[in-house]
């Protein structure tokens, strides 16, 4: 956008391009979008934004985002709490919930242990976690992405709760389900050939 | 995003998925992001918003986006009124100034004509376009797009212009600079050939 836009339109567009994934061209096209939007729309919008910003904070126990007290699954006496599934973001967790298989419980991390990047362990949840582990859990499932960094993580971590005399377990990796062998990739087939299971 | 996420990040990642060319998968990403955006900028980017939408409408004149009176262009006395360049949208006018070139002024007509999304003659800034001529001014350029709804808009235009003695122009089609003549599509190929040249 150049000098010659209005200055309310250019500011609006600069907010949209520091979005992640918006370049500066999308930001514009999206500041545009905005002028002919129903000025309704418009305010509900506004907000939206402010009202997720103020109004969602971390679950105490699991770290999740919430708008409550305790997050949703934390609340929800159903769930077994003997067993905790440790993610990277809150967005892993529908991820799993997706899948209407676990009735454990989570633990969100925001973020993996990144030296690189800055992110030591002191700078992820892990504190909050070794709180919750007492006698009443069982089993801590390490569900992190199999990167470098969710690896790194994942071992440091369950490093850290074998002392307490917790069991941890790692989601296991082999071929995705639907997935064709011939376009797998080296390191997905070595571990489905390392973890093969007798039928 | 599933019930298990906290109410607001719904709500604010489906006003992003409202958005155009933003999926629900990159709204929720963008949800996300505003929750680790610091509070001041959501603020600011909340009020950005509003701003916008409140502060900027229409020059009167040339029915560019301002928030002005008039239009920075039409408030301009150096520019040369008596050249109007018609242009779709806003974002035109912001193409033609890069190319520093050109000193007239423009009209933005908010659309091109397409009965099939609805959108009828009547329906774009033509008669605010007619109301600006008279005998200072010289020429209208016709700067639509090269599409079927481009041309049908520019001839229709430049069919009500005519009679009121008005030079009308059309930008020339032909080969992008910089273009591979093997790559170039027929009817650009042909139009090349027709407005050819002496050289």
């Amino acid at each position: 956008m150049d000098k010659n836009s209005a200055l309310p339109l250019v500011v609006l567009a600069e907010h949209f391009a520091r979005l992640p994934g918006i370049g500066m061209k999308s930001a514009e096209r999206l500041a545009y979008h905005v002028m002919s939007m129903p000025e309704k729309d418009v305010r509900e919008f506004s907000e939206a934004l402010l009202n997720a910003r103020k109004n969602v904070h971390c679950c105490p126990v699991c770290q999740n985002l919430t708008e409550n007290e305790l997050c949703q699954i934390c609340g929800d006496v159903r769930r077994d709490a003997s067993t905790i599934c440790v993610v990277e973001t809150p967005k892993d967790i529908s991820a799993f919930e997706r899948t209407k298989e676990y009735k454990g419980v989570y633990h969100v991390l925001h973020g993996l242990i990144s030296p690189i990047d800055g992110v030591t362990p002191d700078k992820l949840r892990i504190k909050e976690l070794l709180k919750r582990i007492n006698g009443n859990v069982a089993e801590v499932i390490m569900a992190t992405n199999p990167t470098v960094e969710g690896e790194a993580t994942a071992i440091y971590i369950s490093k850290l709760l074998k002392p307490l005399g917790v069991k941890v377990t790692r989601l296991a990796f082999g071929l995705p389900i639907g997935g064709i062998l011939e376009y797998a990739d080296e390191m997905t087939l070595y571990k489905a050939l390392e973890n093969r299971n007798e039928i």
